[in-house]
């Protein structure tokens, strides 16, 4: 090793899902959405001024902030905006936990968390679900440094019914307690409507999964004002300009049509209950998802080798291999034929 | 005082120049190029699928990092890119920084360096520039944490002649150098072309100078593939996907017209040498900027009252008021146009 190479710094990082580049597979790893963006996404990006793309853009990205507003019935102050929820999460992580107790999270969860927490030297506490892999909440009413979980959690895609989540924010209130809710829109009721009771309360939500728009990594935070102008200080310490123009302008676009948001909701959640009637009948088992993927086992059959035969038919899923999830898989709800697809391997290979 | 408020962060952030949304203003306050991006951005824009924005975008950019390799001749595994090269740096801070030994920066520069260090809580020491406002190489060769400095140095314009820098290079062979090279274009040598002989040596340059789209948000570093490795391990702690799928396609699209970026550089040099007769005829005094911005002086009206005057003229530069720069005014080089109406201003102001 050379002198110099002593000063970088040693981290285990997250590690994504695959990306293969080749455009036949059948793409249910990540919980992509299968449904494109939203109508309007096209006309924006048609109209697109690419002159202005030699200023910098709104630091405060209030275009986005503003539809965001509307669409929720908050204020633009109660929004932060980031590339993606997990740099809206990380910059939480930096702004909210500074104690020297130990935060509390899921011992099976988003597994960023632990990345983040030891990123910033963070001490934390991972909470065991119980054996259904629901979270339990009175392990979190202990003294603690700060609180988050996501709901629904992932991989398990299991839902903790709203008066569950402020029971624990109620145990809480000397901490932050972010409620990290990536798939909540696919069933779930949010913590949003908490806002107003709670100043110490932050919800994150994005624009990946229910808004279709992965690629374009809009992520963002509602809260108290105090919150956020605590987490935009932080992020003025990072960088100034992390929205680029295409974000806020095809962003805000897409946040405005409701009506293809609801209607693109409702077609995954009906094929993910067709889903559930299909993994049934295979012999699988799966916690009861509300979110846009399924956590499933087999009795049966190993689900490395199930994870490995379906990709060799060209069908990604997310195998993790990590404890108490060894024997599961997450699949991502995709179009119907998609599922049919799946269906069909899953036929050939089961007895 | 509330209890959970005592969990977050306190920091003074970096304070951005002001971006007014009155589009009548003449903006020669944040150093943005006054062209248009490269023709090639509009029909990479027209052309954009949005189907594609469902998925998660590469996270390693590869379209983006193949079009930079081929532009520099280097290897796609020397290159990281971020959400502009504020990202890029405070990435390399958290990366190579790591020492218990101070870094060293100069005393008046990029003031974001001293917010990372705050940010990330490393040592540092700023080194005194000399009275014309030149880096003095000497103070680099005591041993130290690391180095990072801007050249051209900003605000005060000055180049340091490549063997300066490969001077202060070869004296910190022990720690990571970093070049923040984001306005070497307008007329200075790269610190590329010692890459080959320094794996310590990282360089960093940016899309929103001479590429004129600091609305795309897109930085780079250059080094060794042992440097960018451990960059990636570091993005891959704190957030994985950052380029969201527009700056990889529109990016590697405006990087492959080496014919436009030249020629847009040759305009602004041209610019430049006019505005520094005319900045002299008015009685003003400066360095001889290689960047695309002058840092002047005025012996008979302050800076401060020069800034304000030219506000209520609706053109903005920009004003720093610290200690040693605080009569200095800060002007970035617009068209032909604006420099006119620039110059037609200061003649009604001075006498």
């Amino acid at each position: 090793m050379k002198e110099w190479e002593k000063n970088i710094r040693v981290i285990a990082p997250y590690v994504p899902g695959e990306q293969p580049k080749d455009k036949n597979i059948i793409k249910l790893n990540t919980n992509e959405n299968p449904y494109p963006p939203a109508p309007g996404v096209i006309t924006a990006v048609r109209e697109f001024d690419t002159d202005m793309l030699r200023l910098y853009p709104d630091t405060e990205a209030s275009l986005l902030t503003e539809k965001l507003a509307e669409f929720y019935g908050l204020e633009q102050e109660n929004f932060f905006v980031g590339v993606g929820s997990d740099d809206v999460l990380s910059v939480a992580f930096q702004t909210f936990f500074n104690s020297d107790m130990p935060i509390y999270f899921p011992d099976i969860t988003y597994s960023f968390y632990k990345v983040w927490a030891d990123m910033y030297r963070i001490p934390y506490e991972c909470k065991k679900l119980d054996d259904d892999y629901n979270i339990v909440k009175e392990d979190y009413y202990k003294e603690n440094g700060g609180v988050i979980f996501p709901n629904p959690n992932a991989p398990t895609a299991v839902l903790m019914p709203l008066d569950g989540v402020e029971d624990i924010i109620r145990h809480n209130q000397d901490v932050i307690v972010i409620v990290d809710e990536a798939y909540i829109d696919f069933g779930g009721e949010s913590a949003v409507s908490l806002l107003e009771k709670y100043e110490n309360l932050l919800v994150v939500q994005t624009f990946s999964k229910a808004r279709s728009m992965a690629g374009m990594r809009i992520g963002y935070a509602m809260g108290s004002k105090r919150l956020i102008s605590a987490m935009n200080d932080v992020k003025f310490s990072i960088n100034s300009y992390t929205m680029n123009l295409p974000s806020i302008i095809i962003g805000a676009s897409a946040v405005s049509d409701r009506q293809y948001f609801e209607d693109t909701l409702a077609k995954i959640v009906n094929t993910r209950e067709n889903a559930k009637s299909r993994f049934k009948e295979l012999g699988f088992t799966f916690t009861d998802s509300k979110a846009n993927f399924i956590f499933v086992s087999h009795k049966k059959y190993r689900a490395k080798d199930i994870f490995e035969y379906l990709k060799s038919k060209n069908i990604f899923v997310r195998y993790f291999g990590t404890e108490r999830v060894d024997n599961y898989l997450r699949i991502t709800i995709g179009t119907d034929e998609q599922m049919d697809k799946l269906f069909e391997a899953l036929e050939e290979y089961i007895d």
